[in-house]
């Protein structure tokens, strides 16, 4: 399966290194040539001058975005090129809607669509440790199993094309409640003058345990935002999950409550920051005195 | 150590059972006396006819009630027989000022005080397996040792009295925003039409992943709310987080949200339900098509 990789920032470049690693990549193709042409060098690989002449030459395109609308402009760009016995698979975190319209247009082809949004960030990309959400055919999702082996540590058929997507948005407002969970909280004990390190330990053994309070409580109470998982991606993936909801009519209290402080937090140059820099704001609460501020 | 149990409801009785079965356990006393009877035949122990007599025969006295002013009536009706050599440790959740308070009392009678508030719920209470955060004297929590051990897995010394409190709204805070987290996102999901049990699988692997989702998140999108920890127990702890956080001139977004949510599902009938019974609320979004509900 000669593989292809659009799109190679700090997700797209560790999956291509993983896919090089075993043996799959053929080729990479980037907006901006530059990085293309560094990484191509160093994993001995071929830069595509445009993604049609990627699609031509891989029977595996592995995209990796940002924006939904910069999605369906690669997808377009492929288009000329695809035709059955080719898949392409979506890495970016977009609509569910977004990656109908992009199955849509590659099936016209004879090719396929699947989406496969990723948790584990960028340590999950390099370690090729990532957990990849599948929507689309489970035969394919199948057969492209050496491919998801190469990359990650997991692959789940969740259904359909845009399930992948679904489930990723599902884990993206579970991950923004968690953090206004823990920051709060642990703001709360740093006021209150407890020994913090002692409260990540007695809290995490108990019924409030999670994944972020264990690998992020220590680091943001002492005021250390390192990404991790920077504040502005996540701002992105809730306001598509914001999108989504409005097409459902709905607004859902975290969801709009975390868009509102990031949205601040950004505004003072903190998106650049882990998302456990809504411990800043929290903080500042009790700085204040008061609610009005957040 | 001569020990005696005041409060004999879900956690006392759980606590006194263990006490007995490490041979510490004297005597206990129950505000509805039947309880008391039951429990002291079933383990072999006096019951006191109140609470000074208790404290006459005792050297440590366990207390568990439910809220602030039961727990300053119950040291109240101890004062008169408190003494050097006798230590009160009071394992309700209770505000930090009304801890500093209950110490004042007890300490102008030579006896000692300690805020020993506990995690584990009901389970965890009848298994042994209650987690301690212990506030007040250094000494007497390790002279203690026995005791918690009777009745816990760990005991940590958090500060002086009040730091036990503290740390347990913390705690409380904290679970609060992840049944935020949790029951929207997969309420979000359930919407979508996914497959709940592999959602649960999948988001509970990556940086999402907490205590609650895996042990609530499929019985919640079962529409099973059996408790577990109940909702108007965590309202009652959340009222006291939000008296302790006005004395400090502050109010929390996740306080202030998670109890009018939990007002309204009290107010419906589910406050003897378990607190993932907000998930009720978060599927009824879907249902109306609008946020106005909530």
């Amino acid at each position: 399966m000669r593989t292809g990789v659009i799109g190679l920032g700090a997700m797209g470049a560790g999956m291509a290194r993983n896919l090089a690693g075993a043996g799959l990549l053929a080729c990479v193709w980037n907006r901006s040539a530059e990085k293309a042409k560094a990484l191509a060098a160093e994993l001995e690989v071929t830069v595509a001058p445009d993604p049609a002449s990627l699609a031509r030459h891989c029977d595996v395109i592995v995209t990796c975005v940002s924006r939904d609308v910069d999605v369906l402009e690669v997808i377009d760009a492929l288009l000329p090129e695809l035709e059955q016995g080719k898949v392409v698979m979506d890495c970016s975190t977009i609509a569910v809607e977004t990656a109908r319209a992009a199955d849509e247009r590659v099936r016209a082809t004879g090719a396929v669509f699947l989406d496969t949004p990723v948790s584990g960030g960028r340590e999950g990309a390099e370690a090729g440790q990532l957990v990849f959400m599948a929507g689309g055919d489970a035969a394919m999702v199948e057969r492209l199993d050496p491919v998801f082996r190469a990359m990650g540590k997991q692959v789940t058929h969740m259904g359909p094309v845009g399930a992948g997507q679904a489930t990723k948005a599902v884990n993206q407002i579970m991950a923004a409640g968690i953090n206004q969970a823990v920051t709060e909280a642990l703001a709360f004990g740093q006021a209150s003058g407890l020994d913090m390190d002692k409260v990540v330990e007695v809290v995490g053994g108990g019924a409030a345990a999670n994944w972020f309070l264990q690998k992020r409580g220590g680091s943001m109470v002492r005021g250390s935002f390192e990404p991790g998982f920077k504040l502005a991606l996540h701002q992105k993936d809730l306001s598509i999950c914001k999108q989504m909801l409005a097409d459902l009519g709905v607004a859902l209290p975290i969801v709009e409550m975390t868009l509102k402080h990031y949205q601040r937090l950004i505004q003072e140059g903190h998106g650049d920051e882990d998302i456990s820099a809504l411990y800043r704001a929290k903080r500042e609460l009790f700085e204040r005195g008061n609610l009005k501020a957040l």
